[in-house]
């Protein structure tokens, strides 16, 4: 996962460095259209996606700004997969959500990587590092020292205000669709729960389908948070909304009697 | 195949679930940018493309409005591959193109699946699957019951009319060459062919080198349908047209003598 | 490497035709979304990619304004590698940087191609003619003669100029980051070197990180030539030029004391 996109041929080279290590490694691309140098998305896509893949994958996610600066390079081993990326907060979630999580920061001189560059981590850090780690030749302690305390992201989290749950969209897809950061299990304890976004009210339903062509709605997606959809249209420009819009969950207005 | 794109992680995610059921799996993205939910343009591409895969391939098209519906998903066996995808005509052409296509519709509860979600069912129920045909687990059969009728499309086919061939663009490349559903064969029928598109009219050529640069164009492309293209420039946009336009084969008018 | 981006199956339909072929080959993708036709631009990123592969891969890229005319397939074998590309100027880096370079050119017959299309060659000659490659049932003088004289291809290199060095932009990244063609060798002779584009001069800092941010920078990047950037912004935009654009290096102006 990386936010170098696929015009150019930065995931490309990556790809060619890990095979340069690990002849046998099965490489996925799980996405590299993560906003640029948007962590946050990154996280919240990792977070969502890691557990679809064997046990024991290695995933390697370089959304990077501070590449070239004395920011360090994690390995992780947490709920059965490891991952490396950058000490940025990208991890954090991952960490967090293991109480027996190990974190190694990597020493380049450990894995003898010719790091020639100081923009492009991912080629010289971290691809190689996953190499390393694919190929059996280290472990991830071998990778350098225990890390104590990892750099932290300011996640903005739903949280429960006056009448409802407050949050907001984290990325938008293809589609239009934007996903937010309200978790299913929040709009749950709600009753009869409706999404207020601008001036719109939306019914919670079950799939895109049961709204009617062209109509606005929200349902929880498939992973695990609530969606604002268009049936058969885009949401996103429809609103004219996107990354960090607020919403609010709140129960249905009862009517009047 | 499918419309999610690849900015976001859900063709990932597919490759994952694909390897966690079948590590030895071969995955190759044919494309991710079908227009969103054009069936249409998923069935042409589909139709055009499968044969220039290994015979045996499992071929995933997953362009689905109707996911988490009643709608069902497929799996056919035609023309010595198979195909997984939703019931909903973008397997038309490919049973119709073979009369002794097999049809079987998915049954989740025998192929163990954990269909956990209402909106992506690539992840859910395509890719697994695709998967458990792949390790050999599952014969097409075993997936569920056989299809007697399927879902159909209304798919426009270029058809005569007085004096030519009337057709329809029916997908654009990047570089905006208008690719149509005007077979070779219609086209080969009149004498002397010309394109008419607006106001335009357009000789058929061998291949784009042969117009000067900078001029429209038309030829038989290399999936055997008319095309308008721009030498060195992208005709769409000169155009001002996309999918859906239509276009007019007919033979040159004579030169009065 | 193609310039046909990824949406459409053109790229898939490669891959499926060398699994046709050679069923073990590893085949990655290094990058498709090379600016439509420009030779120049693949040839930029051809030269500075494939050292990052293991020896012996066989890179092919197809950026072809030419197909379907007279213009030649060739296989390059060089530098430890192999290459097969059109004959317009794409493989004249890669040739002339290695004294020991062999040149052949495709003859279909010999390798039994169908070249059934006038307009994708990639589907019909280059893909086909890589994957007998790395079958190993043709070497590169099997695939057709030696080639005497390849195509050439003007392309623009940075020049000592009064007081400094003239340069080009030659691509912009996905972070909007103006890579050119000016060598870090080149900017290494000048003492206090500065980039001087449109009014502004810009320091050549460490890494992206150095400058503060939303100010502009210079950088040699991780491919050894001089790169414009904005740290957590977008260089191209801010500047409003791309591709092409000229720019100088030179020392910076003593300050009178």
């Amino acid at each position: 996962m990386t936010d170098f996109g696929l015009a150019d041929p930065f995931v490309g080279i990556m790809h060619g460095v890990v095979l340069c290590r690990c002849r046998e490694a099965r490489v996925v691309d799980l996405c590299h259209g993560i906003e640029p140098q948007s962590v946050l998305e990154a996280r919240f896509w990792l977070e969502r996606s890691y557990e679809w893949f064997p046990p024991g994958t290695i995933h390697v996610a370089v959304v990077d700004p501070g590449v070239g600066t004395d920011r360090r390079a994690l390995v992780v081993e947490a709920s059965g997969h490891r991952f490396v990326a950058p000490d940025n907060g990208l991890l954090e979630g991952i960490v967090t959500g293991d109480d027996s999580a190990r974190v190694f920061a990597v020493d380049p001189a450990r894995l003898r990587l010719q790091v020639t560059s100081r923009t492009f981590h991912g080629r010289d850090v971290f691809a190689p590092t996953a190499a390393e780690l694919a190929s059996g030749r280290a472990s991830a302690e071998d990778v350098g020292p225990v890390v104590a305390s990892m750099a932290t992201l300011d996640a903005p989290v739903a949280r429960d205000v006056e009448g409802g749950v407050e949050g907001r969209v984290v990325t938008i897809d293809r589609f239009g669709n934007l996903i937010t950061n309200v978790e299913a299990a929040q709009a749950a304890r709600l009753e009869a729960p409706v999404v207020v976004v601008g001036n719109h009210e939306l019914p919670l339903v079950g799939t895109y389908g049961e709204a009617s062509p062209g109509s606005l709605l929200a349902l929880v997606n498939s992973f695990g948070t609530v969606e604002i959809a268009e049936r058969n249209g885009n949401a996103g420009k429809t609103l004219g909304i996107g990354r960090g819009a607020t919403l609010l969950v709140r129960e249905a207005r009862r009517q009047r009697t």
